[in-house]
């Protein structure tokens, strides 16, 4: 083991509103020698999800806020550079939570085996990983879609709502994606296969929706809140279900949530709205991984990452991307060569 | 049969706001003769209840809207004064959908017998008609309590709230019960066994129901929305379950709803807000009334009903008791003598 310096990103100050870079604090740090069932790895790629967002704020929540003066918490991609854990030699690549550091020294045990040569890293940390298990389970476990229902989500060209389209087409539903853009609805429509595709930003939603829905919504996955959940709350059909994964539109508010005026359509509709965090399925991971990786076999799933590189150092700007709708598809920093 | 003038209040306006007295029509028309399979019902008494506001309105719902120069549509119990269906013989007691008339003439079909020597006629239309059905369902279908929960329910001292507050109680659960006003609370504590009231008119329901719901909410059961609906929301227990029954608060808006703030209560607790409609039990009503009738036949479930006089003509001037929170129990009015 060669590697000393380890450049770290840590939460400077609670964000308020967008977080800026004043909110973070840039340290190099020696590298820990792994301890007894530890092991080192060094951090090839990290992934950069809207749900940090939440992390940086106090207050309870799903998961402890990121403490200030502590390193930002994120997964990652690696590779193992040593070992103190005799399950995992030098050289096997592991998914885990790394935080925003070029070096995470992490209990072997916390951390997942991927095969780089079945995907690309980055893959591990879409489809194969959280975000896609999350779109797995929020939509077959909360969604419940039946063949032939109509599934809507928002954010269709990001990380979760791409795989909740395609799995949603797997299952025989007709599937609208609601996206940023004319670029990213080609991608889910042409690329991904979605039946229809709304651009948020130059369409009336209401209007979009029902050209789309003719049916109404049997299944609306929300990853954005704010207008796009009201619209489609008003196009639910009988019995539907609102799975709130998300609300990004929301997240770097100054003021108060928008909440959803129109939520008595759950009264009108005998309609359910819930909300799901991965965390809980932990012990089915491996159920949505080997599903997935099967589709993804059969050409049926598709992945798409937005890397970027930079490094840690360009960790605040690169987040910020997530919030201001420019990211493609899954967002990546690459912090080092493979 | 003698009756000849019918006293009926008819939708004059759709109203904005509050209704007014101007948006109804006052006339007096010839009672029609019962045609085959239909009976005249002398009225005695009529159910006002806070979703007449919605059948004012137009626009798609869960049930048709009330048509402008349409009888107001309301539930009601009276007595069979002329048959021409052979199963309903004269002077027996019924329920139905009568509207607000003195007399109606209506399919045999579409009635409900009661017996007056069980139960006086307005329970029929309380605990053991719609509003009770109501809480029976919307508690044991859609919240589910196991014994142990903490239950909130709001619009605790109204028709169904205080049935659904005695079914939790009943089911073993902690109930904290949201009344406006110290005799409302007494009420629900003292006389209907609700583990705690919160008065939302002097109390800061944030800090009630954090001290009266130490370890969350486990059921909330709304028929109220806006601001008690958020202040629920911010308290739910991990995994807790919000029926949405009504929204009392929001009816008479000329502003849009106002939707919960706080919904991603939802997601961080993985909890579900479903909305419920009586009329989906209509095959199971009879199960429901047969649990109910035998709690009130061992003292373990109370009926209360606000009966009003005045006939037909007070209705406008008394539906607003509902709105303006006057009315303490279920809200009936008198329209003759039984």
């Amino acid at each position: 083991m060669n590697a000393t310096a380890n450049r770290q990103v840590k939460l400077a100050a609670r964000p308020v509103g967008m977080p800026k870079r004043s909110d973070w604090e840039f340290v190099t740090s020696d590298v820990r020698e792994p301890g007894e069932g530890e092991v080192l790895v060094k951090v090839l790629y990290l992934s950069l999800d809207p749900a940090m967002r939440g992390w940086m704020n106090e207050g309870r929540s799903y998961i402890p806020p990121v403490k200030i003066g502590e390193v930002m918490r994120a997964g990652g991609a690696g590779v193992v550079i040593a070992s103190n854990d005799p399950t995992y030699t030098i050289g096997t690549h592991v998914t885990g939570t790394f935080g925003i550091q070029e070096f995470a020294t992490v209990a072997g045990k916390s951390l997942t085996r991927v095969d780089a040569s079945a995907a690309p890293l980055p893959v591990y940390l879409n489809v194969l990983g959280m975000p896609g298990i999350t779109a797995y389970f929020g939509l077959t476990d909360i969604g419940r879609p039946q063949s032939g229902d109509t599934v809507v989500v928002s954010g269709a060209a990001g990380a979760v709502g791409m795989t909740v389209g395609q799995i949603a087409k797997i299952l025989g539903c007709r599937v609208v994606g609601i996206a940023g853009g004319p670029e990213k609805c080609a991608f889910v429509r042409d690329e991904l296969g979605f039946d229809a595709a709304i651009d948020y930003k130059s369409e009336d939603l209401g209007a979009a929706l029902r050209a789309n829905c003719p049916d109404g919504i049997d299944v609306y996955f929300d990853n954005v809140g704010g207008e796009t959940l009201d619209a489609c709350l008003a196009r639910l059909d009988r019995g539907a279900r609102v799975v709130i994964c998300g609300a990004i539109s929301q997240y770097n508010n100054t003021t108060p949530v928008k909440g959803p005026s129109n939520y008595l359509s759950l009264l009108v509709n005998r309609a359910s709205m819930q909300g799901m965090v991965v965390f809980d399925y932990a012990a089915r991971y491996g159920e949505a991984v080997r599903a997935m990786a099967a589709w993804i076999a059969e050409g049926k799933l598709k992945s798409r990452e937005d890397i970027v590189s930079g490094g840690v150092d360009a960790f605040p700007e690169t987040l910020l991307r997530l919030f201001k709708g420019e990211n493609f598809g899954k967002l990546v920093l690459q912090v080092a060569d493979a």
